[in-house]
């Protein structure tokens, strides 16, 4: 492992980032990560994300591996000895595959809605996001993580889309700690865990650059 | 093995489905099929999928297991001695999940603009559907098939959406053949596999489904 040479293409507000980052403080990996443009993508982020063009790209020994799911996949195939993220019964893998798949297409969409869009539109994302998070809060139950006693795939995916909840509820004008007691009580145990807190951007960051998004298109 | 119940909420002229249709076949599985009315949906397929409440479900000795990627990746875990689809090492694990991913996201909807709309968005989306098919040419290569000498991942998942290619052909007015010779040749390699022609629906059945479908909705 020591001679890895493992790259980030990162983009520190991207919440899909935020998951290879989580990923890789968990088990331990050193890494350069190199902050990109999105605006003047960089000659190497078109070479190695050709199809999409898109980070997170992690480049393991020079092959590139895109896609934050399958990113976080290959890191726990690659390093499978530390902190293990899937599950090891086929079972209980597709249910955690099933609830990473329902964050990426409800709470990242709908979330952005919140802060992004005016009337019903934002009233019906604002309900169907919590909705969705009361879902989330159900399959969490009383465990310590999604994983169970340690932290592990879901947690790993959704983490990164709750360092927006205090600008979604700003905007949003509504309590998620009301609603979800749970999954807030979750957020506060795992923000804990340094592999966590030093791999997310800052809430109130967040609320600012939302700010600045919101002033630029006009809404108000 | 002899005493697994294996039970597919199906419909049969859902690619998704037929991607599991493909992977059972493939494995060897005996299963039940149960098609779904997708209109008036079942008390049992909104008890197995009560997120998403959508078809195809597996359900393995009473346990549900939803979306298709999710279900072939289970097949694939659950009963691994024959047929592997996925190959073993994490990087090839890697691009095999992109380009699932990828059909999922660019094949399909493109495919359905094709005969579903009319003007400059049928027109983009016919530019973009063959460019889509291009990279797929490409990353198919002079291999036999996607997952190299045998059927694998990224097979099991594009098959069932070329059943569509003749509707999309009559409908958008190309030849997919001309452009992608290869990736045709694939697919006549494939259907002489009962694993493959027997899971899928007929491509003149899908062709008056799509007929019907445009009436019903005034395109033409």
């Amino acid at each position: 492992m020591g001679n890895d040479e493992v790259v980030l293409l990162n983009f520190w507000f991207c919440p899909f980032a935020g998951k290879v980052r989580i990923a890789l403080a968990e088990k331990g990996i050193e890494y350069e990560s190199m902050e990109q443009d999105m605006v003047n993508k960089s000659d190497l982020l078109l070479k190695m994300n050709p199809v999409h063009k898109k980070i997170p790209v992690l480049i393991h020994n020079g092959e590139p591996i895109c896609e934050s799911q399958i990113i976080v996949q290959y890191i726990d195939e690659i390093w499978p000895h530390k902190s293990p993220l899937l599950p090891l019964h086929p079972y209980q893998r597709a249910i955690a595959r099933f609830w990473a798949d329902f964050i990426d297409n409800k709470i990242c969409d709908l979330g952005r809605k919140i802060w992004k869009t005016k009337g019903e539109e934002k009233e019906a994302a604002k309900k169907e996001f919590m909705e969705s998070l009361k879902l989330l809060e159900g399959e969490l139950g009383d465990k310590a993580y999604f994983g169970g006693e340690n932290l592990g795939y879901v947690d790993v995916q959704l983490l990164p889309f709750c360092s927006w909840f205090y600008a979604q509820e700003k905007f949003g004008d509504f309590s998620i700690e009301t609603e979800c007691p749970k999954l807030i009580a979750w957020t506060r145990r795992c923000w804990e865990k340094e592999s966590v807190s030093h791999s997310l951007p800052d809430q109130d960051k967040i609320y600012s650059f939302v700010l600045d998004v919101r002033k630029r298109f006009g809404i108000d």
